[in-house]
């Protein structure tokens, strides 16, 4: 077997090979084809990550002496030598998985110094301060990368101190204060720091370090925020990361050098003009790492209007090569400009709903290209809140707009303790207040709100971050002070303490004190086009989960076809019926039983007639009552207690004795799998037959206010086709009878809900007495691997966690297991009737991957909440596009 | 298309029909065939009952041309004519289904008396009482079986208080006291008291009288109590019954007449010579029904040597013919034989086995019919209870020995009662005590321990029923005196009221006061010969469910060849343990957990040791602990009670209120679905290591002392293979450890269960990691339904009683929903590894039908409780003959 090529130069590769050489290194051949001014360097494959990871952490035999002959190719293309005092080569080393995953890997700069290199540099280019800030910076960065850990003081937060003391002692202000001499002086303290911590010598050997530096970024990729990111994102653990050794080019070599980053357009609105941020007398880590606030990439027009020329040239070309807008890293060395990465760009919602719209109206791409190219979550972001219009609100302070969407909290100060208290731990609405935010945060962010940061710009990296996940952010706000340590921020003299309620408007950059009333998004017009072309582009029907008229409006308006299911039950919760409800449970006999429903008739005849009012002619899917009678009485353990109670004060309570009895009576071990669905109507079919009855008459009195009524009766958890068929004959009397007795004419099916694993295995036999399919996959999911979803946190988190399961199948249809099932039941019951009509409406209907396995297997809809509608229009085109074609 | 032939006379039948004529037409026919002294008759077939039911309760166009045609050939054979006073023929109408329902349905007999030929019978037989006797029995019967209703007093009992009245009236003790005149006023009275009730006269017209039969027995077939019978029997409700109309002989024209119904050999014991009973002057009906005790046969002999020595040839004919044991009535006419029915006879469990190895020692037939044709139920009446050997107790009372097997319990007087406190009820042990039993009183004989009458012989229905069922009955015990309405018995000047305890001993007919100790019965050298022949016949291997040494030492006695399911949590509900099973689930730390968990390792390496041992070197399936740990703490509504009484009383429980957090904290609300099996061994992987590092050393332990142990390691409730994996390395790595210390080896493996629907559909993935496979089939039962074992009595009752469901799920496999998904594990499982171990080690593993379906399915053995092994050993072997070949 011939041996694997582990290096490929730049001029090698190309943009398709993202698998092997990640999304940087891939970009950077494709630039260096395209002949845009890229330093020369190579990359190492992801591949070759993996084989490390594989051997234990240990270097794969070889790699390094290809590594040295890949070297020599770029030193002669440089002109300089690695480790040539009299010419030196420095490099950089940088991560580059597959999918962009920001600042959550490491990258090391200014490799290659030494203090015999440090010496001849200085001669070479008379600038001592450049020369130190490189060395110091480089110290830092390949200690904290390569050495740093729990037994010593190596990383960077250490070394900054050192600095922090340094400057104390110099009386300087900012970094740049302090000259070539104190910066040696820095240098020396680092080494010393060095070699007292690590009881040896910084490497001198520029070839070590280079070594070192590739394993540094290898073990990057299993650093922990990198996992949790990882998961977060869905990205495979299995990819590896790649490593590009690239010559250096400098920002910081003095005033007519500089450094910046920048997208071809706004990545938070979406429109298009070059958007970004640069500093002068830079290295790129000061404009992502948020420390210093850059200045905005237009002022670079003033500054030099020949490079900003040239940087607008090579944006156009990008655009154009790869047909998608690019987020780009450049360096100005001494008025040259450097292109050093290249890669789509992350963009808010909104944005990536306007560029890919735009982009179409420019010809760049065609409309199957823009829908394939929205996420789900950017879709989401874009129903993001937004503060209630007409809401008169005072404006505390402005940042910059870094995520959109409005948000209103607790303010919370660390994100250990908002994680603690936000989404996935106590479910309080916080908002997360920081200096400036680390990826470390990232688990604390993902459970807040919003986040307001004091500084950092719109490209921070937790910037970036927050708006990927479509967190409602306003940061770089630096007229607040935050006081982390007394958990609270003060403007001017006003002091906001944690859990204070706050507000904040991440489309405007806004911050309000106090709390304020967020809606739902109006839709733009990019928006509505997106999703016209998706309608034009999808074969499922998409259906809303609406209990309510109000439910039906909002899912009509959000595009909905029709209801795909509607909780009878959930009418019964209502204030005014629940009594009714009751005394209908606690009825003695079905005479008494009858009174009740007599009653619940009234009001669901009525329920019904208005949403097949709302619906305009459209179907609904109507699901007959489903959850065991006792969840309609009161707590059982709290009724115990009281009884208790009140016995041992000698005050009994026969009222609560006796609900107490009753509800001991109906209670049971496994609720779940116990008396509900159709075993609750075949022991009591006088529910149901109200409920038809209800449904029939709601419909004909729909027609009579001129509203054709298409009334789909839906039997919930039949796991034997006698089930069905006993029901279907007993209610299909009742429903006949009211129509007859009506004079009019009403079209109404029976169909049953596909929730059981028995009914998707005997499903040929259920379809003979079945008009429609319905699948549950919450209960289809529960049953199929005996999780309760009531109970399952305990073990489900640890099971995500140490990937027992690739994620947690209430989310996204376990495609293996619960989808096997899907497709018996599709085979199945189609071999009977092969137009059988077949729906999804457990809360998979609303979620991108589930709605493609469902357009795959051949349903004719799913069905999800009103809010998840447009995501379920957009994921249906695009399954259907992912099976029909692709233009690109 | 041809009309359907409805009528079949007996000489155009055979035997082979008895899907149309049912098994008492068919028998008929056949016996006709060859040439057996058979009174002449014809057959309505199972379908015409089956026409009339679907008619709803309407007589099939041109059935009564058929029966006049058939009738007509009857007439023509016995020279005599339904209807003609001159010389008229009377008949039988009696019903018969395929399987034999004994007094399930109606018969009417003497069919084909009116006023007009009773006056001409008088003439022509010069013996008014015997006419009259049959008319006075004709007009009871018809009217009972086709007029009496809930409206008027024309059942059975009803004409017997009338003929009660005019004995007193007359002074007369017996029936046969009453002469002829005495029985013509009876006929007056019973004419008048017919009149009244109905509104007109009894039909006069014998051919209205046959029609109005034909159709009682139709309708007799969807009575309440064949209902019962039906479904407790698993025959089908679709089958019918066959009516049969044969001309009269008549058992009660004098003291030369008599009629019998006799067995071939002995139904009870198996012992191979005539058995049964007769009555002289009398009707079969008087056999049967109980009210007179019948003389045993043995008596015929010295009363009539030549018939008797006939009816021994009839005898011996028919078991040679049929190859099987007889049930045969027959009446003596003027010292005529007739042969009236024969059909294959109900008999003990014991008899059956008995009569099965004889026959194969008789070359009447070979040993796979004799396996073939001993049921489940047979073989579990071998294995039915006696009393302890060496128990001294003293014989209050001596009946009919009717039924095997000893029972003790309280008395109860009634069959309601007897349903209501018994099996099924409240689970009490009763004793039902009756004066005679009736077919009404099924279902409280089925909730019975025993069952013990007064009146009544061997051959009563009602101990035939008890027998069939397997029921311990002592018949006939004339010198006890039921006293049902004062709810007592005398005998002598004891009394026994409804709840003290008695005990009856079946096999010898004894009654005896107060409890006796009753312990399971030796295995007799039949019953050992049968199972020897079922265990060279079987493919199946036999193991067995047991979790103590005791346990497997009976086992292994019964024939197990393993060990198929050791729930190891069950050593841990013992006394000394409990404790500290407490203390390790409430421990606060892992370090305190395995300071209990240490304990537990000796106690269960103990009972790990001791089972291998008992083992002698066989096979042992051990599962790691199961449940949910919250099992093992107290009840969580107890101890809110009790908080809250001392709470409200002022004396708060501190250690109360810490157990109920804690008990709070474990609550799930479907904890049959939530943290237990392997999802509660890998939250806390500690219990199964410790349970594993048992296992192995104690098999080092047992091999220590001798005996070989091959432990197999079972992991329940694995969904996602995954699961499988991640426990398997950590369970390996402690077992190969433990192995390695010890310096010895040992034969262990890892498998699964089967038991998540989930499982199933990914068996082969599953199968990579597994070495065997266990279905559970309780828990994939629940899961497949999404039945809730411990709820759903609720529904499953009315299910089964509507038909919803053909039967329990949890008694008898569900073959098309979870055999289905059992189907898949074995094929996925077997494409991965062709040579997997599979077996069953749910309840169904002792289930006939059950044990069928794995054996078709190709499962290499089932597992069951000790007692249920020799009933699985034969069921294996009957479904290897069903598949292999029949011989018969």
């Amino acid at each position: 077997m011939a041996q694997t090529k582990h290096t490929w130069l730049f001029r090698e590769g190309n943009a398709s090979m993202r698998d092997e050489l990640g999304g940087k290194g891939a970009n950077l051949a494709e630039m260096t084809n395209i002949n845009l001014p890229v330093p020369p360097g190579f990359t190492i494959t992801t591949m070759t990550c993996n084989e490390y990871t594989e051997l234990g952490g240990k270097m794969p035999a070889g790699l390094m002496d290809e590594v040295k002959i890949a070297l020599a190719d770029v030193e002669k293309d440089s002109g300089k030598k690695l480790g040539d005092p009299t010419n030196p080569l420095l490099v950089s080393v940088r991560s580059g998985a597959k999918f962009s995953m920001p600042g959550m890997m490491d990258t090391v700069l200014n490799l290659g110094l030494n203090d015999a290199i440090v010496e001849s540099l200085i001669k070479t280019t008379g600038n001592q301060r450049f020369v130190y800030d490189s060395y110091r910076r480089f110290l830092m960065m390949l200690s904290d990368v390569a050495f740093s850990n729990d037994k010593n003081k190596l990383a960077k937060h250490d070394f900054e101190h050192i600095f922090y003391e340094l400057k104390t002692k110099l009386g300087a202000k900012d970094d740049t204060d302090v000259d070539g001499e104190g910066l040696k002086q820095l240098v020396g303290l680092y080494k010393d720091h060095i070699k007292a911590e690590l009881g040896r010598d910084f490497p001198q050997d520029t070839y070590e370090q280079l070594q070192v530096a590739i394993e540094a970024v290898f073990k990057s990729w299993n650093n922990d925020r990198a996992k949790v990111y990882r998961r977060k994102e869905k990205i495979s653990d299995s990819l590896g990361t790649a490593v590009t050794v690239q010559s250096m080019v400098f920002g910081n070599m003095g005033e007519d050098c500089g450094t910046g980053v920048a997208f071809t357009r706004d990545p938070a609105s979406g429109e298009n003009k070059v958007f970004g941020e640069y500093l002068m007398n830079a290295q790129g880590e000061d404009v992502v790492a948020g420390v210093r606030t850059p200045m905005p990439i237009a002022d670079l027009e003033k500054q030099n209007p020949a490079i900003f020329k040239e940087f607008q040239d090579v944006c156009a070309t990008l655009e154009k090569h790869y047909k998608d807008m690019q987020d780009i890293e450049f360096t100005i060395e001494h008025g040259k400009l450097f292109i050093l990465q290249c890669r789509s760009a992350k963009r808010s919602g909104m944005a990536a709903v306007k560029i890919a719209v735009d982009m179409v109206h420019e010809n760049l791409i065609n409309q199957n290209t823009a829908i394939s190219r929205i996420t789900a979550e950017q879709l989401d972001q874009c129903l993001h809140p937004v503060i209630a219009p007409g809401t008169k609100y005072s404006v505390l302070a402005k940042g910059l707009p870094a995520g959109p969407g409005a948000a209103s909290g607790i303010a919370v100060f660390d994100a250990t303790r908002a994680a603690e208290l936000g989404k996935g731990g106590k479910g309080q609405k916080v908002i997360l207040v920081r200096a400036d935010t680390s990826p470390d945060d990232l688990s604390g962010m993902l459970a807040s709100e919003g986040i307001l940061t004091e500084r950092g710009g719109m490209t921070s990296h937790a910037a970036l971050v927050a708006r990927g996940f479509g967190i409602p952010t306003v940061a770089g706000c630096s007229s607040i002070k935050v006081d982390a340590k007394n958990r609270q921020f003060t403007i001017g003299d006003v002091t906001v303490k944690e859990g204070d309620p706050i507000s904040i408007n991440g489309a405007f950059g806004e911050v309000i004190l106090g709390a304020v009333a967020v809606v739902p998004p109006e839709l733009t017009g990019e928006f509505g086009e997106l999703l016209k072309w998706a309608d034009e582009t999808r074969r499922l029907s998409i259906r809303a989960n609406a209990d309510t008229p109000e439910d039906v409006e909002l899912a009509v308006k959000f595009g909905a076809e029709g209801v795909g299911l509607c909780r009878t039950e959930h009418m019964f919760f209502a204030e005014d019926r629940r009594p009714i409800v009751q005394s209908m449970i606690l009825a003695e006999n079905d005479a008494d039983r009858q009174v009740e429903l007599d009653k619940l008739l009234v009001f669901q005849r009525n329920d019904f007639k208005e949403m097949f009012i709302a619906l305009g002619g459209r179907a609904a899917t109507i699901r007959l009552i489903d959850p065991p009678l006792h969840e309609f009485l009161p707590n059982l353990e709290e009724l115990i207690e009281k009884v208790a109670t009140a016995k041992a004060l000698k005050t009994p309570d026969a009222a609560a004795e006796a609900m107490l009895a009753k509800v001991q009576s109906m209670h049971e071990v496994n609720p779940m799998m116990g008396l509900r669905g159709c075993r609750l109507s075949i022991v009591f079919p006088q529910i149901v037959e109200m409920q038809t009855r209800a449904i029939i008459e709601g419909a004909i009195e729909a027609e009579k206010a001129g509203i054709e009524a298409h009334p789909e009766i839906m039997i919930p958890l039949v796991g034997h086709v006698n089930e069905l068929k006993w029901l279907r004959v007993k209610l299909d009397q009742t429903a006949s009878e009211v129509v007859k007795s009506s004079g009019k004419t009403v079209d109404y099916k029976f169909g049953t809900m596909i929730e059981i694993p028995r009914a998707a295995l005997t499903a040929d036999q259920i379809a003979e007495h079945a008009e429609f399919f319905s699948f549950g996959t919450n209960d289809l999911t529960q049953m199929t691997f005996g999780y309760s979803r009531d109970d399952s946190d305990k073990f489900l988190k640890p099971y995500v966690e140490n990937k027992i399961l690739p994620g947690d199948p209430f989310e996204s249809i376990d495609t293996e297991g619960v989808g096997q099932l899907m497709e018996i039941a599709v085979q199945k019951g189609r071999s009977v009737k092969p137009q059988l009509k077949i729906g999804i409406c457990g809360e998979h209907g609303g979620e991108a991957n589930s709605i493609a396995f469902c357009h795959k297997i051949g349903l004719d809809y799913v069905s999800c909440s009103p809010f998840r509608v447009p995501i379920a229009r957009l994921a249906a085109a695009q399954a259907n596009l992912a099976t029909v074609e692709r233009d690109k």
